[in-house]
């Protein structure tokens, strides 16, 4: 995670600021629900949010000595808080505060992330219905196939981002969750109504059953989750990567008319924002294996944990906001030339349809020999020409066609409706509303 | 996936026959909804299910000479069916067949996967149960903490296999698509209805928009999943490996009777399985990068997904299931010593109560200074007699404690009820009903 | 690990025909030594070798029962060779054999590799020296760049998998140990000269401290080489998967007449080799992380590595066996276009010129922002004319570059030996004999 | 990457300073070799030196206007040097200063690596010498298997670490290269000369071939080979925390007198350390996995590596020096009990010799089923008494044992110094001077 793939909303969530906050928060929702059942002064608790302030110079002052960062926080609390500050963090230990604030960030960073996919669904939808007919080739192995329209391999994305969306949210449940249950879990020295308290306050729901840790296995789930939708921004980032090949050009990152490309060659326009979002989704996926690594802590907890923690929470989460954040920007301005398309699907002169005139034959009563060989032979003919001669032309000359077939029939079967009649069928099911 | 790690029943799901089955299943019910909409005659559908017949044999006899298996398959089909075979398969892509015939495979093995966790579970709640109050020291970092049960320990992991269950539902969900829809997912040569029937028949929901294959984010999650319910293996399995440690020695791998040990060192029963499980999941875990990576498909699709998939599909699922059932069936004997557990909870001479004592000294009136003090004092004699002495002893026999706490407060201290008095909501939490 | 993807020779190596052997020579040297040493009597290292002998069924069936793969075997070898067994294994723990007999089989499977990539590396120096001369577009970006030649190409992709050599070599070494200890590595019960016997007899060199087992970095270090060397085969596999793009089309793998393409749809030629070999190198990828999870045993060992190598021992080594191998095959055929490839480099009509056109005309005296001016005009007209327009002539027809530079100076900055003229340079360094 | 886990030196190579200062050179040795060629004025090039300066704000401003980062550096530097700034990076690419340069920030991290594996060895060996003889139990699973020592163990760290540090020696090697050979590496533009100059100076050797870019198979190899390092740094940081558990605790991390543990509970003292440096290994590990997705550029070059890079160069460097550093100062100071090491030693009352009793029985003419018979029921007793017992004495009070060996035999088979007989040898294996 460095500055110039980060956006400033996902970055403050990971910043000290923003940690401490949550921690006093935890802390102070705690006094107030040890307060209510009688274990702390209530005057205590209402001091603890009427004085609660910390600094952050004094607690790295203080962890240097002690080398304990929730103590260093306490200890800076307690200098502002005065004396009832003793009521504070009773009966907790450090990883209750520490795993549950985690959890806050995490449940904070999936809400813009859900947010990011909203932004980036809305952009393909409008798109989608933009170019919903448009029509392109579809290409199996990089090889033209049949025809297909721009608005339904948008169709594609947007179904496969709504997916990204459910996981999100899935994703935002396993990790959303509370624990304020003591050294092992047990609240020895803690009520449960405490964590429950904290819990709702803090939007999360109570961690059934924890160790003094909560367990790594949601934390698992989530990053492997994050690699699993930072690949499908490497999927849409590839296809525009693909269409801007200067052989192709159906489709360019948009280029801003102050941008300083190289202004003698104006076809040097680089998808580098798109190039950037592959490498981003390696970084993503790659972060998925040391949580995965980290659900088996020996025992009641380890530490081992952390430090991965340290660097992948910010790090996928911050990673994954501004990749999608580039890849709605991409596609929102993605310049698209239809023209080209249409270009691309004429450049072989009409043979995408040749299985179809197959067809057609053999059910005007040719054999499956004799069609193969009449359509086999104009195709030929039409490959080597690169596409000059058409197919439809050479059929609408051959007599063993036309003795068969009338013109009629033979136009319709180069006829693009043909492929596109279910294309308000597809995009009834990708949007439902 | 090798022989030694799977069990038939799985292994079964990736069988040629039961792939080749579930291609004709497709195939004949497709039949079907193309004879309802009267695009093929009935009699060809129906004659499809009664002469429907293949020949593995034959079928490789024709791939060595075609080179495409789906192709071998209908062929060998025909011989069997007869002229009517000819309707069979019309419209229809290779990868409508093959990926909807793997989304079948997933999903049957999800099943698998669920059951399996449904006996772990069991097991778990079983042996949890059975040692709810089972003393035992907690630990943190390898080193005694306080006191948890081991029930609680098991609890946890319940917890988190009942988490792993609805991930594999959800994962499931995730995989039990359908598509059939051409060669670049438009239609163009076949009804949606088709998709539909098929679908329903099969047990699947439709892909609401697919290219010429099914998107690849599906499977990456499907395989992410699985990674994570291995990684929770491996902190159960890791679990025992440290109980069974010769110095702790609380639990151990059920040994039979006949099983060929090392006679003459009766210690010598070695944590042998789930050391294989911890390795088991390293595997699992490993798969699920390349699903990752097999997401960005150029444009419509290129098949490089498909050697990794015929690799991870039965490796990744036989594998999980091979170590499901291995740690069901260690948990279900799992030889539990809750003496050696007590004995090692009183290793320390009660040194793990030290902070409740001092608890109770300062609100006995000592300052929290002179508490310290006299605890520390306590606790290093108690250390230096590596726990012969126990702390409680040598608090009964200090006036600076009797005098300010009667004997009966002090011994209460060190009553373990107050570490399970919450062992019951705990359970209540977990097993709920 | 599958049939599909697995040659012969590789599949070998891993067969309990092959492992059984090797574990009977290490035994069996082990006696010579042992022997010469005076520890057992010659007459029964003679023995071994004379009646040395089991059988893999029998082996089998003894380990149902013993649950041991080493006891099973010397069992069955015992049952051949008579009394004198009993001195086989003397003082030997069962991971000297397993550990020394994975290594020999590492050691072979590195050999097949690197004779693979001196197939590999011939074929592409023949190709090299071929097409040295034969243009082609430079791309970054997938964007046209500047000219260079396919042979150049090539004589990167050559010294890629030079390097990839350097390295199988190096892996070799790594792994090239025997480790004859016993139990905990102490030789307590075995004499070092006895490894020292086996490793010289083995092709081996002695591990110089092993605890039960050869260190696993060594493994680790194997393992990561090879998903190294599959990334090396992905990059020139995605080479070609972009060169035969319909649009591009400047080289195709090799289809034969017989084989069955789509026989009315010529183009439909799909790069399935090196889509193949894409997915192929995901999973050798993947192997390299739990070979690196495995390093970290505990103690002198534990046996949580095992089912790690048994998998993706095999699984690694006979599917980059088999990548090299497909690599080697698809390049030698390949079927180069270098009339595609002069018309791709011709499609933008010069501009590719560009900058050195600028550098010209400034070096001619025009301001640097005059030169821009100038040679942007020019560059958008070619462009909007998709390169049916050339640079050159437009220049030529401007009297404001013809007043500066001559016709034969403007012509020149379009020669092409421009681009070519350091290619024996380059050739010369990859190339050196 | 974070502060927390980073060190200075290994984080300045990092910085913009750093970076700019190793474009500089590049830029400047350039202009020596362009003037030496008459390509450019020697004038040019001495003031390029003389004035060469730059400003990394107004870098900053300059790249937020052009979005090209050595296009703004350059522009600084103009600003600084005046009209001969002309002649800079004349002929050359974006991607030669900066492929050649996070080639030297590559070298010069693996520089510190080497230098923290040499402290790291260090340390080792003169821990391994200290506690040469030092007997300690050899743990196979976990469970005691037979005596080895504790300097055996740290020598084969030793070796572990030496083999890293020859591996880190090899990856520098594969990173330490220079390219200056323009738009797609053919030279069109820039002599070789002037890349064969700026490599020497550099400390570089030239990249045979190269395309825009330096092949990113080099830089997969040195990530996968951190990967590796950091893997054996988990492996004996593992070791550690394994023997600081309380059951064990034959050695603990150095506590320094006045940090703050649990004051009240002395045992509390945790193997945070070797903790951390288990989830820091996690970290370079994942690092691995994008570096070799980055080999598979498209063409020429994509710039899709560049996001990885920025990010994993100084993650896995930083990263794994400050684990290096952190292990060796653990390792310095690693408190250790041979006492300890003693007890556990003796805690199975001799069992662990039971194989050698065996033996002897059988050498002394008892049948081997009678010897089994024997010692087993001896074993037992002594396994019943929870090692209280020892088979020593058993031994010496059964007469079926007096009767075959005299009582010296009898006690020479527990004799520690047959397992430490070739500790010698061993140490003059790894540690050869």
């Amino acid at each position: 995670m460095i500055p110039r793939y980060s956006r400033p909303e996902m970055t403050a969530i990971w910043s000290p600021e923003a940690k401490f906050r949550i921690w006093f928060e935890i802390e102070a929702h705690a006094c107030d629900a040890q307060a209510d059942l009688g274990v702390i002064p209530p005057a205590a608790a209402a001091a603890v949010w009427e004085r609660g302030a910390w600094d952050i110079a004094r607690i790295d002052e203080i962890e240097r000595e002690v080398k304990h960062d929730v103590i260093a926080f306490l200890t800076s609390l307690a200098e502002n808080v005065g004396d009832e500050a003793r009521f504070v963090h009773q009966g907790m230990t450090s990883s209750d505060v520490l795993d549950t604030c985690f959890n806050v960030q995490l449940a904070r960073a999936a809400d813009i992330l859900i947010a990011d996919l909203d932004g980036l669904l809305a952009v393909l939808k409008r798109r989608a219905e933009e170019h919903k007919y448009t029509l392109t080739i579809g290409r199996s192995h990089g090889i033209h196939a049949e025809p297909t329209t721009f608005g339904l391999k948008l169709a594609q994305a947007y179904a496969e981002f709504d997916r990204s969306r459910t996981r999100m949210i899935t994703a935002r449940d396993e990790i959303a969750t509370c624990a304020i249950s003591g050294a092992v879990g047990t609240f020895a020295n803690i009520d449960p109504r405490i964590e429950a308290h904290v819990a709702e306050k803090m939007g999360l729901a109570v961690e059934p059953v924890s160790t003094q840790v909560i367990p790594r296995d949601r934390h698992a789930m989530f990053f492997a989750t994050l690699g699993v939708v930072a690949s499908s921004v490497e999927r849409l980032a590839t296809e525009v990567r693909h269409l801007q090949r200067t052989e192709v050009l159906e489709a360019e990152e948009y280029f801003s008319p102050g941008q300083k490309g190289s202004s003698a060659m104006p076809h040097k326009r680089n998808p580098v924002l798109t190039e950037n979002l592959t490498g981003l989704a390696r970084l993503v996926r790659g972060y998925a294996l040391p949580a995965m690594e980290n659900v088996a802590l020996w025992h009641e907890r380890d530490i081992s944990h952390s430090s991965v923690e340290r660097n992948i929470g910010p790090d996928a989460t911050v990673t994954l906001d501004f990749a999608l954040a580039r890849l709605t920007a991409v596609m929102d301005k993605l310049v698209i030339y239809p023209e080209t398309m249409q270009a691309n699907l004429d450049r072989l002169g009409g043979l995408v349809n040749s299985q179809r005139v197959l067809l057609a034959l053999t059910q005007a009563g040719l054999s499956r020999e004799e069609a193969y060989a009449l359509v086999q032979r104009h195709a030929m003919a039409v490959w080597q020409s690169g596409g000059q001669t058409g197919l439809m032309d050479l059929l609408l000359d051959d007599a063993a066609v036309t003795d068969r077939l009338d013109p009629a029939a033979v136009r319709a079967m180069f006829d693009m409706d043909y492929h596109t009649k279910h294309v308000d069928t597809i995009f009834a099911r990708v949007f439902p509303d």
